[in-house]
């Protein structure tokens, strides 16, 4: 299938989310970046889209240019959606800029910096009839759908109780201070928007709860914190929630926990069963039924007990967690190396060639050797 | 910088590590497949190139076509190497034809079905001047490496006893009587070569274990086993080894453990300290010196305590699993889907939008109006 | 040293936390049960005693009779301290009646029924000079004790935030409905208490993060729920907590959550470090500094790194996980059946006897041959 | 139950095993500790008895007088049973001595230095016609008999494959060097005998193992080595196994392993599923059934899919880990030296009184205050 044409605003060099953007498009194999407004700077969007082999031409110094020189390309050329990864406060307005101009947009979360921008931007993509999605990264994990599914089929039994939490401790010094760029931003109401925690990671709890749980938060109480002295916006919070069906709910996120990577788990406590969900261990979800004892679900494409659609969306067998494509690639990358050098040695000693093929067959060949010797010390030879 | 144009040979529909070469080739994002032998058969090998998009004129029937045709091509239009991802018996003839017509060689472990073969191999490695480069999966893993250089480094001071494991249970029914295809040609001598367990996985772990003991097994004694009736290669084998420097090792593997994924697992023991490894939870690496508590270093761009050529091998900060990537991808493979469907309603469920939009920001408005009032229960306004 | 003499109000035939207070006094050495009224039913409190070896004279038919008559016995003979582990309802009354007389107390948690009651005897402590210690169990860990040290030593910094939970699920059903003795007095306030969750592990849960993080609570905020229909007393709830220095903490009670068993968890997070305590896995204690790799402290008597006060309250060293004491004496129990049968077989096949004494030294024997042979297939030979 | 009266041979101050068996037969309650030959040392031996309060003219100056002075009491007073807890070579003396004099033996393993003795050892206890028992700790894990019994039930099919480790760290240096005096003796082939890591723990391996698998091991095939320089014993090893079935195993056992406590870890699989269980977290044993997700077995008394007289093995519920009886009895510890001191303040920090319990109260009677008010923040009030 033709990959999908696409343009992206912002995630110029340094930026952290777009390079992840760019990269899950290659996986996908859908999609084609040819265009970009990379960054606000535009020496900088140009050299950025250098960097990853955008023809110059289409580097645009800001976003406006890129929707205008767009629109104006032969329909079979010009980029069909757009990608924005900027920080917080473009949302809104280059989301509009594309959508008006009949772009579909695919938008890092959150939606925008405020409910009120959030409600504007829901006005463009009613009239413009476009696509619009937004990138809760986690609901994009299988098992996170199996939960869902789960809950959804009476595994559990109705929802009672329900914990999230997004513990990270990335910000427990003040970052923003030493110019650390994904925490300048972050911090800085204008940018970001009136929350800092809750804007950043707070919202990715509520979603993923909504998500599994199948239902929504009614109403919620809430204590933000500023826990680092100086910094403007909250970086720690906990809140009490409500849901539709009477379920009680604790959320917290915390961006001061010294030692915490990205620490976001949910558990949901039916009548009849508990869940038990992990990021940082994505593709392990416990189910624990009242009676018996808790079941370990595990990743895979051939788990025969997951639900078909979402077992098909994995992309290596149970035991490769996903890291696995990355080593993969890793190995890829040394290759590339390798091959652009010319040179066929000296190789890395990080990228195995013809000598640990040689190694690797004189060791079968020794332990088929000694095996057949009903077990003897057998030398391996691999010269 | 300009992509590398690859032409694979194998990795037609239906089987699995061709798949994982590609995604991992575009997650690097530095190569370009423009061409392939998918198949040995040619219709085959036609639509597994059309479903990926090959130009049907470079979707060859052999490998043998491919390399004559791909080798008459415009320098700058021909490819540049060559990936291998066929059964084991074809690695020597493929690799060898490539290297012969002047294409370095990237191939799937392990190198030929023998260790005869392996040396013939390596007679056409040196005698191209070519790069030949074989893809031992898990030396992929950043904290592998990481491993690696903490013994080099002395971290746990001389090797004296390594426990390498590797266990899976996909064997322990007899798969290839029901026309598994992975299970058929990884059970059938003249496919896969004279070992089937060793050969296939006990292979990864020899190689994993000289890789981080940075030291060479020199004997061995192993008993195999074929444990499913009628089976004709052994499927199972415990292997204890002899190191260069006087260091002792055991290595097992084994494909009829049932329940077990792909469980490959490493410890190093030296005399002041140990590693422990587990490819199933690539993320976290636990060194153990002999005084002091036991320390789990975990993976991530942004770790501050790994190697800085390791810390440089991570697509994502920590906490940030691999898998974090394909996540995203997930979520890119459904919007891609909703852009070609044309019409932005309905999405799907698992595809985020403006209403989870406006939802995320009503939850974050709650939140700052709660905490502002002091700890007060309010309502979510997503209207 | 001589035993400390001591009787027990409550803890007849049926009682859970009774049988746990008499075998933790038998693993101390330190204590001699001589009297009890065990039940108020005094056949009984009876049979209760006679059960477990009480003197029948000794096994009194109420605690006020019991009190009377072993104040009137010789200084030497009567008991010494008073242990009491009856329902909450009878807290105030059994303690104030002991104190009264003279009597140390040891009471199970929580202190009384209501906060008015705790102030009443409170008053009785006072006023007679006794000591009174209340079994907060969780206070007994070693690595609790530890975590407090690391607290108080400085080595997460000042504590900004703490988060403690204790989950359980046994209450997910009404078990009260059907007779359940524990939960049948746990839910009903005459006996209880206004509080249930709470009351019987909430309390817990504050003593916990109160007694690590080394400072007080001073304001919460608080929503109990019913969660089980016709339930009278919370069996769930959440809290916000403010702490004296300015932290802040969530505390989370549950009994309704299918699945979970006792899942008492603490986390503390100062300026420059985290802990991380679960009570399932008491023997691991997570020290995480803003700055290096996770460290996991272990428990055990020979644990260098631990504070020597700590090491000091382990009875075995690292390894042997505390149950491994319970292990042995389960060993000891089919022993003393064995003994008390008279014969000296057949004994059971769970209790090792003679013949796997031979067998275990014919294994030794055959690796030590085998090993001597360098390696070669030797047959057990345990005739 | 009478309790029965038991005599101690070994265990004087300083020895580590004599102490483990006192504190086992304590939590029984079924025993009665009234004499001893507590060490080769008559002052010791007095000392040691004195300081666990044992009669001063029954703590013998050896346990050939211990045996002829106690046969020598009447019945009714005379010890019942002998426990042996001395260095191995003094197993088959001692034994053979209370056996002949018709007492039962309760012996630590390995029951002899050599297979010779044990041999003889054999012809003591038939010829006696008295009680062997020989404590082989692991057994006495209730989750270990669980597995035997999910074995021999059919749950994993029959079985093919073992794997059982036996993993330490504390001998990776020469502590028998420094004195260290459980490394001395075990190090020490006159008191130890011929093995030293097999014989240590080695022998707990290959028990557990058969125990488990419910069948023998016929062959192995073993290289033991010395890993430190300069020790005259085994302290490390590996082997090959053959079970009676055909199945296969892998043993290994290691005292050189820095960073590891006492890693005794069993996995056995059949043709149907797999089972795997660790010492160091006894309350978890893992049933992998070869087609749906690995269930997650837990202990408890209350836990209702486990076997009946499994269950009864369990002196308390689930998720209260054996160490919880441990830990109230630390606290019962404390109160004892609270006692003794005969004053009530000022208690430790680590022994909760009074105070707490006001405390605990306030904390409740706040959160009911706070919920009920519908979540209002609330002081505490402990006054």
């Amino acid at each position: 299938m033709t990959p999908i044409r696409v343009g992206m605003i912002g995630g110029g060099e340094g930026a952290f989310i777009g390079a992840v953007h760019r990269t899950a498009m290659r996986i996908t194999g859908a999609y084609d970046l040819v265009c970009g407004a990379f960054s606000s700077d535009p020496a900088r969007s140009r050299a950025s889209g250098a960097a990853i082999g955008i023809d110059p031409a289409r580097a645009y110094p800001d976003f406006e240019r890129m929707i205008a020189a767009e629109a104006a390309l032969p329909p079979a050329e010009r980029m069909q959606a757009v990608v924005i990864v900027t920080p917080n406060h473009l949302h809104l307005k280059a989301s509009a800029a594309a959508l008006d101009a009949g772009f579909d947009v695919i938008c890092d979360k959150p939606a925008a910096r405020t409910l009120g921008e959030a409600r504007e931007l829901r006005d463009h993509v009613r009239a413009s009839g476009r696509l619009f999605v937004l990138t809760h990264t986690y609901l994009g994990y299988p098992l996170v759908r199996q939960a869902r599914e789960l809950v959804a089929s009476g595994a559990i039994g109705p929802v009672r109780r329900v914990y999230v939490e997004y513990t990270q401790g990335w910000l427990a010094r003040p970052e923003e201070a030493g110019g650390q760029k994904q925490a300048a931003w972050r911090t800085d109401p204008d940018l970001s928007g009136p929350s800092g925690c809750y804007g950043d990671i707070g919202s990715h709890a509520h979603n993923l709860a909504e998500y599994v749980a199948g239902q929504r938060v009614t109403e919620l109480l809430t204590e933000l914190a500023v826990q680092v002295p100086g910094r403007r916006l909250d970086d720690d919070g906990a809140s009490l929630l409500r849901f539709e069906s009477g379920a009680r709910g604790v959320l917290t996120a915390s961006q001061i926990c010294p030692g915490e990577e990205n620490a976001l788990r949910l558990r949901v406590y039916g009548e009849t069963g508990g869940l038990d969900w992990r990021q940082e261990e994505p593709n392990t979800l416990w189910l624990k039924p009242i009676d018996g004892p808790a079941q370990r679900w595990r990743a895979g494409g051939n788990v025969a007990y997951l639900a078909p659609d979402v077992a098909a969306e994995f992309r290596t067998p149970a035991g490769h967690p996903e890291g696995y494509l990355e080593a993969f690639a890793t190995l890829y990358t040394r290759a590339a190396e390798a091959i652009r050098s010319g040179s066929s040695a000296p190789m890395s000693p990080h990228l195995p060639g013809i000598d640990a093929g040689v190694r690797g067959m004189a060791f079968i060949d020794a332990a088929l050797r000694s095996s057949a010797a009903g077990g003897k010390w057998t030398a391996l030879d691999a010269n």
